[in-house]
């Protein structure tokens, strides 16, 4: 039997990853007359800084922020200028007030799975940056919980599941990313969807075992509720058998 | 009937201003040979800048270090160096990661609190740096829950209470801001405790109104526990009596 669905919020919900692929060109642009390195040794660069940063500033666009101003301070061995530092500062600043742009069939989804379902937001990042953004996606009356948390590993996934006394056999998590939303939660008991978005952090890559792991792959969130519905079917079914 | 005690992170339970402190003058010191603005003059300036951007950074050591950085790059009319901007940018790392050093008396006091209470940690801040140093603090294993929130306002205390199903009238915060830890909790009807660290950052500046406002004011944590058993004996009897 499921009860709670946990919808992962960047490049799931909404629009994410490909807003930090265009602050990546403009990055580039800005760059381009005071650095003389291509664009792949410019992006290898900085995925090395923002590795490098991920324990001390964690996720989201003030730490990714932080990290272009050092990438763009090293690449250009301390030559930028500092107004250049400050438009990609403002970058940073342009991406956290972006506009919230729904993915397709995204509010549908979620309305239809709110009538059987506690859906939960449970995504990593910025608090406010994610809270803003929870905010702003008209979805908030319909989430039971929105968890923000630093990193999506089974520990934490453990921590929200204790936290609301939630039995892992009756959770399904619902994200893009392989690493965050499914491999530490079949990891920790629980089942999970994966709807990749068309772009993938580098830092997100993760490959699961089809031997080892089993999960459904959507197209799109207009798929999930059908998708929901036959897996507690199934979960249902299953019981009815056995009892 | 007290069941509930919150206690604020930073200046509560371990040093926090203190540390922005002597990062401010390490700032100076660094800005001193590209800019001509006396130290007065310069807090300012970071105020204004700190207290523009708070909406779109929120609160925290990376908002902070953005801030710092935008201020160097105004103050010194776009001619700091980019090297002395890395500079500024390792400020804020080693505030991150800088040990956390609790305030006097506060194992003890909360150690003594959850013989008989609910106890919370409810702060503000970036996300993974408050739950680092409630990892690092040693207290976690006594908490009942952590609660890293984006801005302690009524409406973050009234979710906060309905999450947990907490009544009002048995919630103590306490904390050294008068406008975070104290207003907004008397605002929803809870209690609250103040006690006041010996800095506070200037955006926290609030004052209270003897003649609306009912709170203790103490000298220190250690002081908490024979505060609370007061006000929880007061209300004791006051339920007591109108029983």
């Amino acid at each position: 039997m499921i009860e709670v669905i946990a919808l992962d919020g960047d490049d799931t919900l909404w629009h994410s990853e490909q807003l930090f692929v265009d602050t990546q060109r403009s990055f580039r642009e800005l760059l381009a007359p005071h650095v003389d390195l291509d664009d792949d040794a410019l992006d290898t660069r900085l995925v090395e800084v923002e590795r490098r940063n991920l324990p001390t500033f964690g996720y989201g666009v003030k730490a990714f922020t932080l990290s272009l101003i050092e990438t763009a301070i090293e690449v250009s061995d301390g030559a930028i200028p500092a107004r250049a530092l400050q438009e990609v500062l403002d970058l940073g600043k342009e991406l956290l007030d972006h506009p919230v742009q729904l993915l397709d069939g995204v509010l549908d989804a979620v309305d239809a799975l709110t009538d059987r379902y506690r859906v939960m937001v449970l995504t990593k990042g910025d608090l406010l940056h994610q809270e803003s953004k929870v905010a702003r996606s008209g979805l908030a009356e319909l989430l039971w919980q929105v968890e923000i948390v630093s990193e999506k590993d089974e520990a934490t996934y453990r921590r929200v599941l204790d936290r609301w006394s939630i039995d892992p056999a009756t959770f399904v998590m619902v994200g893009n990313s392989v690493r965050s939303d499914v491999l530490p939660v079949l990891g920790v008991g629980g089942r999970a969807v994966h709807i990749p978005y068309h772009v993938t952090w580098v830092l997100e890559h993760a490959d699961a075992d089809p031997d080892v792991h089993d999960f459904p792959v959507l197209a799109s969130m207009a798929e999930l509720p059908a998708c929901i519905a036959a897996m507690d079917g199934d979960s249902r079914g299953a019981e009815m058998a056995s009892s």
